[in-house]
């Protein structure tokens, strides 16, 4: 009998935990699972002999080393802060540990303390990251192994709405953390390599300056640019590629839209809006823009944002223009969006989610120069097994095999760049229905 | 014998260390100087009798307990967030402490301590903060105590340069600290109220939304709002005032130009820039912008950002199209420009500078609308004691002398807003050549 103890058991956590009790008997696990809120956890997921809750208090160390020293693998899905915290306690208990979650500098100073002990930490098991390392990783060692040298990757990923559930001109809902949805790319210039040179964009342009991907049967998708592109020359071993860029992608004209209102100011998480109570969004609109009434707000927004009649019905229909009040409390511009969004864009019980990604590599092979696409379109099954859910979810599971039945050989804080994690993921991740599909073409 | 410890003996002490050895004989002083680099700051400025210099290590609590213990009154001339610990020593030791900074939460929550033991802990001592509190409030005190009714409060600062010195075409020569210019406005929207509505500008329009200020003379000034307005609404007992506007000045046209270098990304701190030692300024606006060449930069600049001519040459006379490599080591865009801002907007040992304060009040009285005005120009002696030495360090010396006299009969954290500071302060101020200009206008 091995036990795995699963910390967290949110939203995201749903296909995981299906995963393993559909493997608990084949694969003789127990599994014991913690959450704070554990009666809500234990009510919304079905109840099997081999699961076991505990109600999980992550600052109650003594607690965590008792649940840890029972078992034989901890899989981590609580927010990424807390995990240098779990795995400190994973060193002292010598115990393995996943994260689906960007491993952390705090994490990559145990390396050398978890290979000593025999550990595998292993983290970005997730979606993005996790299925994007993987995928691409797989091209990319099928293109090193035939000789091609690789000139440009992008990739890009989204967690949208359904195609059979889009019914609002967002063509968006919220199937994961509303905060990173509203705040992301602030706080800094994103960083990517075109052509051998840098590019810099600052994040009041970073919507406004969007790639166009489209996808057969999908239709137009706008990519914006994450962070830091660069790091990813050394994790996938691309040291000398001169185009690299990593994003994030919306179905169009999303960027367009949300390229205003990062420029309004209205992701501002630096002030309280005073009487938010009181005062409308309108009036935020007014204020963010020093216009005294609609008719100037809107030509003004045609005329400075060059907002076209699309965008503009966006906005109306967020309620931007609207007498609805900004908060029920004095809050930052970005929480009061992220109040807005959590109702406007809610994912409901009959929706189904969607997760795209796409991969565009150009290589060079035998005087060829070669295009290869992946893209993976995969709809959710239902509100609770989400596209989401199963793409963070089951990765994480797999993983937990591998590592239970003596699968993975190395040692020490890891990504999944390794042939020996991503080959049985990505392979099982096609016979539970996660799979890509790939195009190739000769451009010269 | 009464013994003053000034700890901190930077450029902007200069006047401050003047100012206490004129007065040393008349006022029984003695004055103790402590400064990390006290050999170069003892050089700096003349040695008198008056004067004895000790080498300050602010890490070194039981030194900095000795000096305290030994004097009557601290003066922190330390960077600002060193404040709160020598607040703390100050507790400790039962001694009264000046500083021209901003107070900070950590010191405002001392004000009961600070009551008890009978201490003044006066803050916001300099120009601005310092200087504008004084002066607005004597003007504040005189509207009400006729039965006038603020309607409107606009104040605006600038440490610039004077016009004898001024031959660069930014019209701006580095007179404090070169970070705080760079990162000027960074890191939040601007609030401040008009007509009664809230104004909130984010950072990446604040340039580009600035008032014209014209000062008979002096020619035209422009003045982009600063940070938090809305909290001078309590510190001025303006509570109820429908328009308050605090703000910084710069020569026209330098916010235009600015606002093209803050849009590009060049003060984002965020991130290193790779090769900053190998790569050109023209590259790195090139990273920015995702142009190739300069012309395709030119043009860009001037149609996405409406640089006109006189905007492009301010660009070029600081190189950003030029050769020049970027930076010796790799660093932020916001270091890289700093540097370059460092050498380019140097103020020469021949130069001097000059400061600029204006206040705009309009107000109701007897049926009539009336505006006042009072604007202060103030040009430096040399470039030692530079008008931002003198007016960031006069107003400290003189309410050195106000606390060790008595003349101040409050206790605890203040800030110069009441009349037993500001009166005897702006007064001697006049009679140090510091003196504003005022007009009245009766508007309707």
């Amino acid at each position: 009998m091995r036990k795995i103890l699963l910390m967290g058991a949110g939203r995201s956590s749903s296909s995981l935990i299906q995963y393993l009790e559909d493997h608990a008997v084949s694969e003789n696990w127990t599994i014991r699972i913690g959450d704070a809120d554990v009666k809500k956890a234990a009510l919304r997921f079905s109840v099997a002999k081999s699961l076991s809750w505990f109600k999980l208090d992550a600052q109650d160390l003594a607690l965590c080393r008792v649940e840890m020293e029972a078992s034989d693998l901890v899989i981590s899905m609580l927010p990424a802060f807390m995990h240098p915290m779990i795995a400190n306690l994973c060193l002292e208990s010598g115990k393995h540990l996943i994260t689906p979650s960007y491993v952390s500098d705090e994490l990559t100073k145990m390396h050398e303390t978890a290979v000593s002990k025999g550990l595998v930490f292993l983290n970005e098991m997730g979606l993005d990251p996790g299925i994007d390392h993987m995928s691409a990783m797989a091209i990319i060692e099928d293109i090193r192994r035939r000789g091609g040298e690789i000139e440009s990757f992008e990739s890009f990923t989204g967690g949208l709405v359904a195609p059979e559930s889009d019914d609002n001109p967002w063509h968006y809902k919220i199937s994961w953390n509303p905060r990173n949805i509203v705040m992301a790319g602030a706080g800094g210039s994103a960083k990517y390599l075109a052509n051998g040179h840098y590019n810099y964009i600052p994040y009041h342009q970073l919507f406004g300056r969007t790639a166009v991907i489209s996808i057969e049967n999908y239709g137009e998708f706008e990519g914006y640019a994450n962070r830091d592109s660069l790091k990813y020359r050394s994790v996938y071993g691309l040291n000398d590629i001169p185009s690299l860029m990593r994003g994030t992608l919306r179905k169009a004209p999303f960027c367009q839209a949300w390229n205003v209102i990062v420029n309004l100011g209205l992701t501002d998480e630096s002030f309280q809006i005073e009487n938010a109570n009181k005062l409308t969004w309108a009036d935020l609109l007014f204020a963010f823009t020093g216009k005294a009434n609609l008719p100037e707000l809107k030509s003004y927004l045609r005329e400075y944002y060059r907002a076209g009649e699309e965008v503009m019905q966006m906005l109306e229909w967020l309620g931007m223009f609207s007498e609805k009040k900004i908060a029920p409390t004095d809050c930052t511009p970005a929480l009061a969006l992220q109040y807005l969004l959590e109702e406007k864009w809610l994912l409901g019980d009959d929706d189904k989610d969607m997760v795209v990604m796409y991969h565009r590599f150009i290589y060079r092979l035998e005087n060829q120069k070669i295009e290869h696409t992946a893209n993976l379109i995969d709809i959710g099954l239902d509100s609770v097994h989400t596209s989401m859910a199963r793409t963070v979810g089951l990765p994480v599971g797999i993983a937990a095999k591998l590592i239970l039945n003596g699968d993975i050989s190395q040692r020490g804080v890891l990504l999944p760049v390794h042939k020996e994690i991503f080959l049985p993921v990505m392979n099982e991740l096609t016979t539970l229905g996660i799979r890509f599909n790939e195009t190739h073409r000769v451009m010269e």
